[in-house]
């Protein structure tokens, strides 16, 4: 099912419905001109965050994983936009709080960073400014790992902040950005001291990696070889984690609160569908080549897993309901490809498998070196992704592969828990 | 003045007279068995530190300029403890709130950076077990300037947390600890959202080099040979950043909330007076030595201050009387030896003027090198610290040379402005 514009604007409609006019007005009007400022803008950004590079002596811009990554993820991003934004305006609508503490969780380090934060902070802006309404107080926090480099984030927050005053006058603010280091599998913030909680690309991944799953030898995710216990064993971890997840931000959420997360999912009910599995499939191909080839050892090969889960909607929606905190206000699919460059905007895109391959790889490695490294070491880090984009490229020429994401729109319901 | 054990009683016990007996007791009893355990803690500190710093990879205990500081903050940290821990008591005892929000202004980043944090929640955790109380939430923010190393704290915040709650028991807590980047010249935090403020040895550093001090030729601060427009564009200065600093803060705190804030100062009216200026006289006597050897141009030292100043008890009431927010509890005056180590716990003590002299010489360089490099660049800065360090250590020879250190105690007013 793939998710055009049309298909996104009915859903929207249908949630709309529910809502009076005037603030239905305001939002259809909002996303119209939303969606035509996101491709001048999304050109814009690019621009801005490498004056900032410059100013602030980033160094984010120099590594060609990096633009890799920032561009599926910009790409995550801007899907997952019309869903946010009219999150955060019906949250805005239904309380005029004058004062919004926004979280994002896995805020991650690069120019992406405070991309959804600034397009919420839009979302709120013009909404106000419709109801003639003065500026609210914005609190954002910023969470990720304590490991994460919150120190270059930090750096840009000035700027972003002045950028934010310049574009929006005066009237602005106050905003205030903080970073809050911890795993959001656990408690991050005070209890019911957080309205709008933003998460893309990270609660997929999972607090550890399956126990119990040392017969997957030769895979590195659930494979069509691996035994079923494998899929149970992520299964369960991805509840285990999806739970605690939920159990912890009910705590944080105030009631009426809302809740936006992307995340890597399946359409099939097989988890070791080629949708979600393959481009795992694909690097855990590079890596047997080099245990054939001496590179690797076996037994390093054979205890290495990924703790990440691509859940079935089912899986995600049974979580939530089984936790009970949340209402489930939309989950909604939305494919990306593989090469993100490939897409309906670009009008000039010409496949070519060695790029492609590359451009994949690149987005690969920036989630995965750091655990790849920690394993394998360090040496076998280039011959690995060379091997890789190489699989991939060749895998490009025969499918246009795409990841599948859910986007998954909550409330916290007012009362108690069922 | 000085500010022996038995003074610092006395005048905390003329504070306390003002409240009832109970706290009385209360605070007494916590006094006297944190003045016995803060030598054996400020030991046991040291290895858990030196534990964190290997667990997380700090490479903080590699230079001995910071064992210089971190001695110096440290004992500056401890002769503020009781004032800082007074003010927390009695704003525990006063509220009994059940979410204390603290924030460090100026946390800098290093083994220092959560002690006074940690003093803090010491002193209410122990008070709030007096009264039988539940812990009450804990909401620390640590500021400084963007360019602070957030990264390194944030690393130790897991232990730091995991450090608390074994110390304290399950029913600790939760204790939640944030950074927020900025200059504490301007707003930091939402309106009202803040019940104690803690900053140390921080807020004498002024916003900028005051303007129209280019006839301060030869000097780097003032000095018995700047001419007057020289002392009056410090003052100035430091009265426009101070109010700044207050009237920032007088937002953020909630009516009630108290502020602890420890700056260097000065006894005598005179702001050229020996006490405040010679620490910086011999590092401008070093820099001129440079000039005649033709190191430095002539043209570079004459165009170089610091950005900071030591006022006297006179200009700090004075500022806050004016700016009207805060009411001034206290005030106190204690004296840090240059030589840290030199102080009356350490029974060991033998002066020896090379070791002394390097001692400060590496404390005074942790807080300046950066602009003396920015300056001057990075080639001079061995050879001006080893020139410092000998006119330092044959200063002390002839004179014992203390810091005067302000620890000032305020309590933000409960109606509008004055």
């Amino acid at each position: 099912m793939a998710v055009g514009r049309d298909h996104r604007g009915q859903v929207l409609n249908e949630e709309f419905q529910r809502r009076d006019h005037n603030i239905q007005d305001v939002m259809i009007e909002d996303l119209q001109r939303q969606v035509a400022e996101l491709t001048q803008r999304l050109r814009a950004q690019d621009i801005v965050y490498r004056i900032i590079s410059i100013l602030f002596g980033f160094k984010i811009f120099e590594t060609s994983t990096n633009l890799g990554i920032m561009a599926c993820m910009r790409t995550v991003i801007s899907k997952a936009k019309p869903f946010v934004q009219g999150a955060i305006i019906d949250l805005y609508c239904k309380t005029f709080s004058k004062c919004f503490t926004i979280a994002d969780l896995g805020c991650s380090s690069g120019p992406n960073t405070l991309l959804a934060i600034s397009e919420i902070i839009d979302a709120i802006d013009s909404t106000r400014r419709k109801f003639g309404h003065r500026s609210p107080e914005f609190r954002v926090i910023l969470n990720d790992l304590p490991g994460n480099d919150f120190n270059t984030i930090f750096k840009s927050i000035p700027y972003f902040i002045e950028t934010l005053k310049k574009e929006k006058g005066d009237e602005f603010g106050p905003c205030f950005v903080a970073g809050m280091p911890g795993s959001f599998y656990g408690r991050l913030f005070p209890n019911e001291s957080i309205n709008f909680i933003h998460s893309s690309y990270s609660a997929h991944f999972l607090s550890q990696v399956p126990l119990g799953i040392e017969n997957n030898e030769g895979n590195i995710y659930i494979a069509a070889t691996s035994p079923p216990s494998v899929d149970k064993a992520y299964l369960e971890q991805f509840r285990s984690d999806f739970t605690l997840f939920l159990n912890s931000r009910s705590e944080e959420v105030i009631p009426g609160g809302r809740m936006v997360i992307t995340i890597i999912g399946r359409r099939s009910s097989d988890p070791s569908s080629k949708e979600c599995c393959h481009i795992w499939e694909l690097l855990a191909q590079a890596l047997r080549e080099m245990v054939s080839q001496g590179l690797i050892e076996e037994a390093k090969l054979a205890s290495f897993n990924l703790p990440l889960y691509a859940p079935s909607r089912k899986e995600v929606s049974a979580s939530i309901q089984e936790q009970g905190s949340f209402h489930l206000d939309m989950l909604e699919t939305f494919d990306v490809n593989w090469d993100a460059g490939d897409n309906s905007q670009n009008k000039n895109y010409v496949f070519d498998k060695i790029k492609s391959g590359k451009k994949v790889a690149e987005c690969i490695r920036a989630v995965t070196e750091s655990m790849l490294v920690n394993h394998f070491g360090e040496e076998i880090i280039e011959d690995l992704f060379q091997k890789y984009s190489e699989n991939v490229g060749e895998y490009l020429v025969k499918e246009k592969a795409k990841y599948i994401n859910f986007v998954i729109c909550m409330t916290k319901k007012e009362g108690k828990l069922d």
